[in-house]
């Protein structure tokens, strides 16, 4: 069994990587090319996330340029434009030149669209009218994901004639020829059949008599998730795609499926608790990404919480018929930061772990990065509170402060909590997802109004 | 292009439980079979699961029995258990007999194990001892859920070799041939090749020469889900799985990791709002199912809260030197079990709409059997309050009542607010997803502390 074990593949690479910095990547190259030769993308790529720029260039720059071009696919986004914008432009070309062109299309993002149209004059005509015409489907569409490269043919073919030309293709020409495409002369899907099925029948044989004439399809305009939803859904590899017309244009594959769907679900999970922005690895989220991922939403949480404040106010009544303590109106606000923030964390190493983005041992790294978030986050909160507070209700100096410094201080107690609990769980055996984001945030009701407590009773009495 | 609306189909299906109903099945099936030849079994599994039980017993049997049995697999677990329980045991058996035998398992579950043993006795000896084996599993493991028809070769085979052998296969022997894994004398597996790759050497060419020998491969004890992600992550379409000695047992095929990984996802994304269960489509759920789901989290929630009075109480102190009106000790309390509640209606319903289990038009559906579990839910919420208001803090009669009162209110009402605004954001051509839990909860804090003081206000004052 091969294990997926990534602590001998980061010992090679690195060893490759000094190799290279000292013999300079032309001379390096055969060693590099030979010792990664049956390394699989995926794995390199986790691997090359996590190392130095300037080491991963010098690494892509000496590796065979095929594998090359799926790691790049492979790195998390930030990561590929931070090595893309080290790379020279005829790597970059060549990255385009082999990749298949929904991959490079993937690698838009990355080189910036100015460079990128700079590099479609430097590949062959060919590939970068095709990656032009995959361009002009609306953004997230399908058509932007399909290979031209499918394998077709006519329904009065026979099996004979239809080996013979997969004889002649090229071993890189299709991505799959699993299913068979049926077009008549006009391009129109008619039909479908499978490899196997034309293995199996006499030589002479119609492609008509052995093909199935309803072919499920997608138009090229329909968004890339729901026509990843729809291949999940009938168990398929491949979908065809069709132009508004009928004809066919192109082919969705499994693997590109897949992968919208990992990450449609990420997005989805993280959602659930209130963290915007794309699927991406957690490793390759600085602080920085990740306050930007957190605050709006915090933030705007926050300011609908001032809602719960008002409301007791008003019921307060002129008088405090109700006998509520100023204390009392932001509790909601305070407690309720904290176990947004905490449910935010949880959420999104909840998930890391389930995609072994993340490993038990990571505690203290994960701890520290969430930390630094915190206090950002914390901070932020604490002015918008302070402020709130002292000029929006005119509270009082003290009470004002009390607020200001408990928000950051429950924050990074939420925080605490919302990253080590899931890792906790993880290493002794438990399912994370039972830490969800309801208990933290509940936990954090009770341990958040102690700390709001102390710290009233530190500022306001004596 | 194939559209997948349930309109027409659903029609056709109506009609024909109709006819079986009054012919019998036994005439009735000619025309059935006909009708629904080009369907596919997870558009009639669709559409049967909405039907009476009656209906779809009569219309099952009237079915061809391969695609009967497809559909069995593709129904909801507690819709296929009704039907199972109205089935004669030949055609269940008969199910057993045509459906690859991971999916025979799959049936299990509904047939419940006593039956299944029984049936086991029925179905060719061959089969039954396929099934014990994988059941020989442990629960969970990708070893349930492989196929052990896989296409394998020797190492010293031909080309020709393999053509011939995959020609004399019956159709329905493999369930894929994409991947041709090259086995070893004693079984061990020590290679892949495919068959587009076979299909382009010369025919005296031997398998030794065009494979790939570092197949990544499982072992049958791992998790199904580790499995399937591992599948997902290499993009593959199938892996080989492998005993603890090295020896291939079985192919676990992409459809199935699909399945694992939407079921997974599913669990994972409820499990942020405290929902627990297995995926189930939302509309084959009873509400005392959703009940069963949703209330055990609520009443641990709703118990771990109560800590966050327990503090308030602490310091408000002996002498309330914090002036804290007895009536905010169950703010948190009443406010966390609305928020709770509508957070995972929310949840629910957004990732039903996600997977298209709901359409929008189902709005009055979906509430009135929302509001109906927020009765059953806010009613038992509402005497665990009570009881620990009145006799575990010895709180008054009147404010007691006052959170029996509150309780069931607020959840109604979080409940409502929790099930409309996700469809109706979708209605408006907005993400669902952007209404997601912390919203519903945020917002929910504060309309349900206005209920929360009327009642108080109602039950307390004059």
């Amino acid at each position: 069994m091969r294990r997926v074990s990534i602590a001998p593949i980061k010992d090679r690479l690195q060893r490759l990587a000094v190799l290279v910095q000292s013999l300079g990547h032309k001379k390096a190259a055969p060693e590099v090319r030979e010792e990664l030769k049956d390394d699989r993308a995926e794995d390199l790529a986790d691997n090359i996330a996590r190392m130095d720029t300037e080491d991963a260039v010098a690494l892509l720059q000496a590796m065979d340029v095929i594998q090359a071009g799926n790691v790049m696919v492979e790195l998390p986004t930030e990561t590929a434009r931070e090595i893309v914008d080290e790379l020279p432009d005829d790597v970059v070309a060549s990255y385009l030149d082999v990749l298949p062109m929904d991959d490079a299309i993937d690698l838009r993002e990355e080189v910036g669209e100015e460079r990128f149209e700079a590099l479609l004059e430097i590949i062959p005509d060919e590939d970068a009218a095709e990656i032009r015409r995959l361009l002009a489907y609306p953004e997230d569409s399908v058509g932007r994901l399909i290979t031209e490269h499918f394998f077709s043919v006519t329904p009065e073919m026979t099996v004979k004639d239809i080996l013979k030309d997969l004889r002649q293709a090229g071993d890189e020409k299709y991505e799959t020829v699993n299913d068979i495409y049926v077009l008549n002369e006009y391009g129109y899907l008619v039909g479908v059949t499978s490899l196997r099925r034309v293995l199996r029948v006499p030589q002479s044989t119609q492609v008509k008599e052995i093909m199935r004439t309803d072919p499920v399809s997608v138009t090229a305009t329909l968004d890339e998730e729901s026509a990843a939803r729809m291949m999940a859904r009938y168990g398929f590899y491949a979908l065809p795609v069709l132009d508004e017309e009928g004809r066919m244009v192109g082919l969705f594959t499994g693997d590109d499926a897949q992968t919208i769907l990992r990450e449609a679900e990420t997005e989805d999970v993280l959602a659930v608790s209130a963290v915007s922005g794309d699927a991406e690895p957690y490793y390759s989220l600085s602080p920085w990404d990740l306050y930007k991922r957190r605050f709006p939403w915090l933030a705007a949480l926050f300011v609908a919480e001032t809602l719960t404040g008002a409301v007791m106010r008003h019921y307060a009544g002129a008088n405090n018929e109700l006998q509520i303590n100023p204390l009392m109106f932001f509790i909601p606000l305070v407690i309720g930061a904290g176990g947004n923030s905490g449910a935010q964390v949880t959420t999104t190493i909840t998930r890391a772990l389930a995609l072994d983005e993340v490993k038990t041992g990571d505690v203290f790294a994960v701890m520290g990065k969430e930390v630094l978030v915190a206090l950002m986050v914390g901070t932020s909160l604490g002015l918008l509170g302070f402020g709130r507070a002292f000029f929006g209700w005119g509270t009082g100096m003290e009470l004002s402060l009390v607020v200001g410094f408990a928000l950051p201080a429950i924050v990074i107690w939420a925080t605490t909590i919302g990253s080590v609990l899931p890792l906790a769980a993880k290493r002794f055996g438990v399912d994370p997802a039972v830490m969800s984001a309801p208990f933290i945030t509940t936990f954090v009701d009770a341990t958040g109004l102690i700390i709001y407590f102390q710290i009233a009773l530190m500022l306001m009495h004596k």
